[in-house]
């Protein structure tokens, strides 16, 4: 189809894990992109990613998909110009930069890059500005191609729940509790044995992640990088037996004190730039205000927007900072392959990739 | 038996309901009560309890019992001087008023009693103080008996986490994100419908109890009943997954500036009152400080103390507030059975029973 | 647009339950089929849909349905010819009975209808012969409408899994026992306290269908109505904490014995009748034999064929009887909502609507 | 205190795994043994084992356990004479090996010699006359110790639920479906993404086992070692979300065809023979037959007896074999630590220890 053909191609590191999964379902019928190679670790190169994947989605595995042959992650093998990397944090700092190196536009899903000063640490609806530390990126390293990086999924939801306030009324502090998806361990990821009639109070690595990467989404670009914005925030996170869908308690206090009802209105108002909502992955609406007391809640919400909507409810005063709600965002699509996506739409609408 | 004797005679009403039940389990083979009659609703009355009753816990209902035929929660009815409510709220003001009038002692879960200013809402290690009010709610009133309340699940939890520090440095405010067993919702309680693959941020009618009940438990004796300690308490509450056990992520503020480190000590070094370490249902220990990053967890953590102890963990300074921690107690055993029992057997000691 | 004017009115009676709520969504964007009215109980006639049901299903009420006033199950007050019926045994014998009297067809969910000699009892897969039933039934009962039924949704699993044994070799006699999801038994339903760390050994009611129903849907019309075939069923019903989707696991005896090949062989060489596959609501391929030696699995695969594909797998020789294998559908959409449309497109495709 | 010092010392292999430490759990305060040394593989050995263990269990670790230092499972290490194991199949096989020909009497709970036709499969009260094959094992392998065998735990609860039958009427055919618990599969084990609104029909290796073992147990000894019953078994396996406890739903053949009122007398009247009866982990009652049309339920009834007793219900015909029902055991109770124990308790009471 003559269609196929104007799509840019794009290669998949880390090809079987659940996020490299939720890519290349993700990727399928995409109007812009089309999976052209994917690489995985040494255990499943050389094999058909159909027989190398351990598929863990409801739904067949892509049938175009299923028959490319697993390639090393290694430039030499991977020939797209533009490259997801869904790879584990531990190889991901090395691999990542050798890709950039030789030209390549990476996004990234790992932690490695996220805080480097010079590196986008990318929520296209909040800070699409920070697109310009590219340049600076590129001169200052030397690499002919770049990396861009997608937040923590507890991060994503979390900013963008803030976002609003925060270009409104300026935050100041935040208590967060989060509920966390168990898909975001990844396969096989937690045991039944801990999360059958039980909860788990700490959520590794987490809470570093979703209390500094805020400060330097919401901050501001200076001639050496992004200047963290003031935002302290403390956070608690407990990993719960749901499969998609993080739900977050927040509580927080901003420069003027705001209303529930004034911060139903900005969510209600919300738009998001028209550069951003003529994307693919956008979607329509990026907030929806949830009317009956005791939502959002994961299974019923979690796909609102495909997945890329946050819902927020229960916005009441909060008698000990100023106002309380509470959130919920898909962490495998919005915390992951659907906010790579937009990512990587955006470098494609912006004339970035290469 | 001799023993069996010298037991005290106890009631139990709305004993086919789930906290009902906890109670006959835990009154089988106590060494202070008996239970010598057992009163629901007229659905129930003329029945053997054994038949009545949806048994719902694990093991069988104990024989004795079993065999008790269900009487209307009316004093004519029920002669026992000691009466435990687990009525529902709708029906326990005017009932638990007509046994108090009745010459009865009322030790009641309802929360309809609870707020009454000349009523305790007790914790027996926090404020048995507070039993000074019965002397003034029996004259104001013209009782023979009085009424003593048990309090709310979720506070019963959060008040024993906060004393050891409300005592040494004072507490300003509290924000508090609960994850609660669906064991407190009764049966059927929560469809399954609604906890499969799901949590629900929301516990009817639970967040005004959190914030205003501890503020009189917390208080202090005056002529006029008691007054509220100045306490600001946020909440948020969770309904999750789980059978048994309120887990509680707490951050909050105090007078002078704790460091974890003196708030484990706090935890660890904390001796209830010698005259409630000596009531049979008093744990060992009321406070274990878990040492694993991932502790408290309710299925693993909720039965310390035979289901009396409070657990704490993750002690941590908060960057918003002071301090910042989990804590989890078993909500149908501390949060209710057990915490009515030790409020009975201190009744007992101090020869407050008819 | 156009071509909303030529889809078929149709009316929902029970539109509130949980089955009626996925045929509201099943009909939204129907290409046959347009939903013009919902009925309900008295409790919620006279307002708007949106607001007299409690939607438990993902995503939004559609549009709409939900400014849709509820009216009574009554054949003054609902207009459309063709009645889907998604309301409660109790009363659903009478009710239906007065809207096919009344001349309207009416295609039923309910069990009342199901088991008698002249009302088809259908899986149009299966036994698209027994409309001729039709005639019968309105001759004998002089209605100027009809009533077609759906069976159980268990049934339908069941029956789907043996139609390619039962028409090749013949079956003899079945051992099935059923893991069955909650959303068979509606809302509220199953107590979470009686899923959360367990399972359930009964269905209430449902092996008696399973053992009945489908003697009626193997049976051949005489004149007399249906006659049953010999075909000797046991059931051991079980619910478990899944959402959608009941596994079925199932030895037979044939009358031929059979080879676990040969039987993969039938299940993947299957094609419905050209009639069948031209409808809107069935699915390309009625099949599907898992190859993994751990499915087919509730979670993974209930959606196959947007929920209208059963799924087969572990074909194994049973050394007690012949063939044993597990069989999965999705209870609500191929056992409810989607059965009862696809029930609905035959009898428009035959000209059977009035 | 005295009773310590008569208490026979016991080591256990595995000592850090999930039957590892039900076993340390059930030996605090068992009145015949003491736990003396506990082994594991390299990883642990030279750590304190309550350092070296990740408790999985509700509950603090045993004091005493905690203590201990673990070692080499090498009998040069361990000097106990009573060795139970819980290590798994990869190594069981020649380390329990090197275990007996050093003179040790080893319970184990893998499954490498259970079907050696010369070491006993031991369910105290089905087949206690199988220690009869000891002194065959000893003379033809040369050994000082001996091997006495643990069944699968599937398979521990299918016998018990069958014995009463096959004793009085003999039984030809059965087939099972088993739902059974995660604990089964150690820690971690199953993935919380599989049995998260999921149920998985397949359980690695535990097929053959169910379907084989139960023949060597109830078979005769002869001169070569334990004849097979003619029993024919189908199995069908399934995980479910379940902590402990294995359900089975049965159906069978027997020789005189029986009724479900005489089953439910044979169940109701069994009675275990006195030497079992007597010792420390037997139940009071090996059955109970439970009354309510859904029962047994995992989380109600698995601690019957201590976890040691099975429970069975919905006892009826089945229109297929003769008689279906279900029945319920403790999976890591009664399938795993407290059969061992009673294995145990049994060689100690015959004299059969060193």
């Amino acid at each position: 189809m003559q269609v196929v053909n104007t799509r840019i191609p794009v290669a998949l590191l880390g090809a079987t894990g659940l996020v490299g999964q939720r890519l290349v379902a993700a990727l399928e019928g995409h109007p812009n992109f089309a999976l052209s190679c994917v690489a995985a670790s040494a255990r499943s190169v050389g094999r058909p990613y159909g027989e190398a994947v351990h598929w863990r989605l409801p739904g067949a595995i892509p049938t175009a998909a299923a028959k490319l042959v697993v390639e090393p992650c290694d430039p030499a093998h991977v020939k797209a110009r533009l490259v997801f990397s869904a790879i584990d944090a531990e190889v991901a700092y090395d691999t990542e930069a050798g890709f950039a190196a030789a030209g390549r536009v990476v996004v990234s899903n790992a932690r490695s890059h996220r805080m480097a000063p010079d590196v986008p640490l990318l929520i296209p609806e909040i800070n699409a500005t920070h697109l310009e530390l590219i340049e600076q990126q590129r001169s200052t390293r030397g690499w002919g191609g770049f990396i861009v990086t997608n937040p923590n999924c507890s991060t994503i939801g979390l900013c963008l729940a803030l976002a609003p306030l925060q270009a409104s009324v300026g935050i100041e502090s935040v208590i967060v509790t989060t509920l966390q998806a168990i898909s975001g361990a990844g396969y096989p990821g937690v045991s039944a044995m801990d999360l059958l009639d039980n909860v788990v109070p700490f959520v590794p690595g987490e809470e570093a992640k979703i209390e500094s990467e805020p400060k330097k989404i919401f901050g501001h670009i200076s001639a050496s990088g992004v200047a963290s914005c003031a935002l302290e925030i403390s956070s608690q996170t407990h990993r719960v037996p749901v499969m998609d869908g993080h739900l977050l308690a927040i509580s927080l206090r901003t420069r003027e004190r705001i209303s529930p009802q004034r911060a139903r209105r900005l969510f209600e108002e919300y738009r998001a730039p028209g550069e951003i909502v003529a994307l693919p992955s956008s979607p329509e609406r990026l907030f929806r205000v949830a009317s009956a007391e005791d939502r959002p809640q994961p299974r019923l919400d979690r796909n609102a927007g495909h997945g890329m909507t946050v819902t927020v409810g229960r916005l009441r005063s909060c008698p000990v900072l100023d106002l309380r709600f509470e959130a919920l965002s898909h962490n495998t699509v919005r915390g992951a392959a659907g906010g790579t996506l937009l990512i990587a739409e955006l470098l494609a609408a912006r004339g970035l990739l290469p």
